[in-house]
Order: structure tokens, then C-alpha cells, then sequence
């Protein structure tokens, strides 16, 4: 096993190349392919492409000096996850993920369908010991703040308690990791902030947080702490997770539409946005999903970058920046660090 | 048992009295007993205040004439629901709820503590026959569209499968009646449209709402699709529907707040913002709060509205009108009908 990310040896594995999935994401493959390109000369890291040669080479530009690491085939946004990787062994995104357990890749990037992104990972390049279930971590972008890491954003539609712990102290790892925060305070999404408010993973969840080392565990949060800075980590199930984050998402894109409506509704409103663009500009970019550089899963043995289905050139070049500084920063020993596997089991 | 809301006898109920809980809410009593006494003046209908007499008395310009229902006890918004209701008899809240009971008003409507207004309700007016759970439908305002009804809001943490069918027959009942919609479509909250996705919950209930006659069930939605015209009706169970409308709100308020501070960011920003004003202002007045009249308790004898803690004098008045509305429409007989029930079984 040489997965890479591991805790040490992290000067080897930077010099691999991220493999970036090609055909994967509703702008593939040439947004993917471009962004891929960008990142190479950007970073000045080196950038693989994971799929089918010739497509690479026919998006404009071609794969421009990276290199092409061969998959035949493409699992479809919406094929059945577990059938795709089960069935498409020469995918892209099977590829991938056997790229980074091989020693072959650093980390892997997709933008394509994300249960396939998932299976792929956790079957090609495993658990990490005692993780019970690997979990999407998604940074939501909070201006004028450091992102808050909302996990588990969609793998688990299901949890139990000790998983909710273990998303707490993965998600504390990845926000220390991430965004360098000394002692991230971690939330727990509920509808109220007593510890007596919420349905029973809740509050069997809470009292397990309260007598769990090594995470600063705050409390109870509710929705409206995801965008403030009021919480670093949020700790829900995968189903709450994907609502609230799906939900966040929509009312966002609906006011910003709304905002945009008025802005073009006439010529005197639009040179009247002229004028505040300059000021909103920077609140807008900084919810946009493309600057985030994409959600995380974690508790997989390798870094696995999952980017937005609609991840343009512009998306891809920051997924690969934080794919290449995960590594380089060891989080996968991090996170083997937090869920109290003792150091050095597997090293 | 004289409830009023009855399917029939609309004539006489519409005469009594909307009793609204004037010690209820973060700006109670000031803020409840002017809109209270608004209410009666723009609407021309009877308005009755419950709390104190003294309080309701010590406000600028008092009752003014209206109707004051005594009650010597005060349920605190932080108290505990349960023990608030059982141990309060002399409450504002529980005697609001027995005057609905009694036939001495039509309705009732509070700002005050959520859980104590549902236990009140339940305990004082009784659940409607057939009816599992009561549950909490809050209209989403949706500018440029009839709002959606995302129920259930709040008021049950843990719910079946059967539970969530009746959600989504009162939703549909209340959307009729509250936006006339003649056949509102149903939503059943989930993280993907494919009827294969969500927890079990969702899974079960899917099924099961797939063969629900009465109702136009248009299959699973995301939460995106709350605050868009897709559907009419969002069907969860209470911590998920409680989470959503948490994080929608805060993003919303977020962003509003983000806008704002970009229109006063320099003098000619401010200059700016007079011209756009006009064009949004219709949009963050259709999703303020206090403009939707409030959420409602679906399940219960009688017409209960649940207002924002934070409602301001304008939503007191539109709760009003909203509960003599619903008296007046017969949502109680609709709600009983909705949910299976023989018609004229207890009239």
C-alpha cells in the first residue's frame, strides 16, 4: 500500500500529478480539460487527465503537454453509482481513484457524478482503519469569515451517533488542515440550540460530543449558523446535510437572480449597478461554488476532491490547488490522527 | 364540543372574536397589542387580546376598546413547552386556546413560544379525529409565484411514514383554502428527484404517497425547490423541515444584509441604491416574515397561527386576517375531510 497522503513521505507525493477526471461534470470535457491545463501552469504543479484520449485531445487545446492517463469509459451524472463503478472497471473515475492508490497519482478531482466519485474511491483506495463511514465534507463559503466545513453533506443518507462523532473529528482535522484553524469549534445542526431540542441521533449524538477529546465541541447550531461565523465545523447525517446545503444553495441563487433582475430592469438601474457592483462583486464571487475549491471526502485512504456537477475551468484550477495542498499539509494522516487510530498503525 | 372551524356553521364563528395572545413574542406586549387593535381597524372584524389586563393596558393607547380575555400567567419564550402548559393553567396562551375550545373566539394567533402555543393548542382545542400528529405549515413566500407550504415545519422531530402522508394531505387542504390553488402540487423533500434516493423515511413514504388518492403527489424535490415554482406543497418531517427553514431564512437575511450594506458603502453607493430600490424592494417585502401571516398548526380542533417570535405589529394584523380567513373558508372541515375522514362523522 502506497496510497499517497500519507502521514510522512509527503515530499514524494507532491511531485504526483492529481489526477484530474476528464469526462466528469455537466461542462466536460472541455471546461475540465481547460481548467486542468490552468492549474498546470498556474501552480506550476503537475496535472494528470483520467479518460478517453481521443476526447481529451479534441477539446480545443488538447491536453496541452499533460499528461493522459487511458480510460475507456464514462459514468454517466445520472448512471446508478454502485453499478457504474461495479460495471465501467475502465472509467474515469475507477481510473482515478486506482491512480492514487497505485502511487501513481497524488489525489484525484471529479466534477462527474458523485455516489460514482464516492464508490470509486472507497473501493479502489479504501477506508482508513476504524473510519466507520467515509463523509462529504463541503466548505460553505461565509464572507468576511473562514468557510464553514458542513459534514456529512450527502454520503450518509443514514448515521448513527459514534459516526456523527467520528464526521466531528474528521471534519475538526480538515478544518485545522484547510483553513488553519487552531481549534475549530464544531456544531452539531439541530432545531434549537438546547441539548434537549432535536430527534434522537440529536441528542444521543450530543452527549456523546460532550465526552469526546480533541474537538471543540460548542453545542447545538441551527440552520442559520451555516453561513455566519458563528461555527466552524457543522456535524449533521448526510441527509440533513444535503438539504440544508441544497436549500442554502437554492435561496442564494434566487436573491442573487432577484438582485440581478432589478440591476438590469432599466437603463437607469443599470448604471446604477454600475456603481455598486465594485462592492457586491466581492460577496457574490465568494459564494460562488467555483471558488471553493470544491467538497472533500474524507475518511478515505487518499485525497478526493468532489467538484460541483457544473464546475467550470475556473472551479478545477482551485480544486486542483487544494487537492495539491492536502497533500502536501498530510491530511489523510491527519484524519487517520483524529479518528484515534494509534500513530503509526499503518505506517 | 362547539370548536369553531367547523365544516359548517362559518356564520356565527366568523363573528367571534380572532383571540390573540398579547403577551406572546420578543416585542410583546407592545408590538402584539397594536397590531391586535390595527387588525380591528383595517379588517373590521372582532379582535380579542389574552394576558394581563394591566400589561395590555400599560400600552400606548391600551386596548383601545377591544375585547381583553383575562389571564394572570405568562408562558416565557424559553420555557419548557410541556411543563409551561401543564403547570400555567392561568396562561395567555392556554386560555387563548380554551377560548377557541368554548366558542368565544374564532381563532387563535401568537408570537410566543412555539412549542407552548402547539402544546396548548393540542391539549386545549384536541387533535382532529384520524389525525396522528399536528404538524406546523409554514408558507414560503416565493416572489413572483404563490408561496410554497413546507410542512411539517417544526413540530415533530421524529416522524412515520404515515405521518408524512397526512402532512401531505392537510398541506394540500391548506394550500386550497390559504392560496387557492385547486390542485396543489406535492413535494416530498428528499436529496435527489430518483425515487431511490433519501433515508429510509423518505423511501417509505414515497411509496406510499405514490398510491394517496386526493392528492397531485409530483414526486421527490430538493430543497432548492422550496423557494422556486416547481411545487406548492413540500412534504418532511419536522427536524428536516425545521433545519431548511432555518437555513433558508439565514441565507436569505445574509444576503439581504450583505446587499445592504453594499448600497450604504459610500455616498454615491447610497445615491445608487435609490434608483435599484424600487425594483427590489417588492422582493424583500414579499420574503420578510411578517408579511406571510404566519405558520399554522394543521391537525388540531379549531384555527391556531403560530407567528414569528420576532413579529412586528404588521404581522399581527396579517395573522388576523389569515385566521379569519381560514374560519371563514372552513379550513377545519377541509383538514378533516383531507385526512380520510367519514364526512359528517362528528358533525
Amino acid at each position: 500500500m502506497t496510497g499517497a497522503g500519507e502521514g510522512g513521505g509527503e515530499g514524494a507525493s507532491s511531485l504526483l500529478p492529481v489526477a484530474v477526471d476528464a469526462m466528469g461534470g455537466d461542462r466536460a470535457p472541455d471546461e475540465i480539460v481547460a481548467g486542468a491545463r490552468l492549474a498546470a501552469a498556474e501552480l506550476g504543479r503537475p496535472v494528470a487527465l483520467v479518460g478517453r484520449p481521443q476526447a481529451i485531445e479534441a477539446v480545443e487545446g488538447g491536453a496541452g503537454g499533460l499528461e493522459v492517463m487511458a480510460a475507456s469509459e464514462v459514468i454517466a451524472m445520472d448512471e446508478d453509482p454502485a453499478q457504474g463503478v461495479r460495471r465501467k472497471k475502465d472509467s474515469s473515475l475507477v481510473r482515478a481513484a486506482e491512480a492514487v492508490r497505485d502511487g501513481r497519482a497524488s489525489a484525484m478531482v471529479s466534477a462527474g457524478n458523485t455516489g460514482a466519485t464516492m464508490a470509486s474511491a472507497l473501493l479502489r483506495m479504501g477506508r482508513l482503519p476504524g473510519v466507520a463511514r467515509p463523509a462529504i465534507a463541503t466548505p460553505i463559503p461565509v464572507p468576511g469569515s473562514t468557510p464553514t466545513v458542513l459534514i456529512d453533506a450527502g454520503a450518509n443518507a443514514e448515521c448513527s451517533p459514534p459516526w456523527l462523532v467520528q464526521f466531528a473529528q474528521m471534519g475538526s482535522a480538515f478544518a485545522r488542515e484547510r483553513f488553519g484553524l487552531a481549534e475549530p469549534r464544531v456544531g452539531l445542526l439541530s432545531v434549537g440550540e438546547e441539548p434537549t431540542k432535536g430527534n434522537t441521533l440529536v441528542k444521543e449524538t450530543h452527549e456523546l460530543l460532550t465526552r469526546t477529546p480533541g474537538i471543540r465541541f460548542v453545542g447545538n447550531v441551527e440552520g442559520r449558523s451555516i453561513l455566519s461565523d458563528a461555527v466552524d465545523v457543522v456535524v449533521t447525517d448526510g441527509f440533513t446535510g444535503n438539504v440544508a446545503l441544497k436549500t442554502l444553495e437554492g435561496s442564494l441563487r434566487f436573491l442573487v437572480n432577484a438582485v440581478l433582475g432589478a440591476f438590469s430592469s432599466s437603463e437607469e438601474a443599470k448604471r446604477a449597478a454600475q456603481v455598486l457592483l465594485p462592492a457586491l462583486a466581492p460577496v457574490v464571487d465568494e459564494l460562488d461554488p467555483d471558488s471553493t475549491g470544491g467538497a472533500m471526502l474524507l475518511g478515505v485512504d487518499g485525497v478526493c476532491i468532489i467538484s460541483h456537477g457544473s464546475s467550470s475551468a475556473r472551479a478545477i484550477v482551485n480544486a486542483v490547488r487544494v487537492a495539491h495542498d492536502m497533500v502536501e499539509r498530510g491530511l489523510v494522516g491527519a484524519l487517520r490522527d483524529a479518528v484515534g487510530n494509534p500513530v503509526g498503525s499503518r505506517r
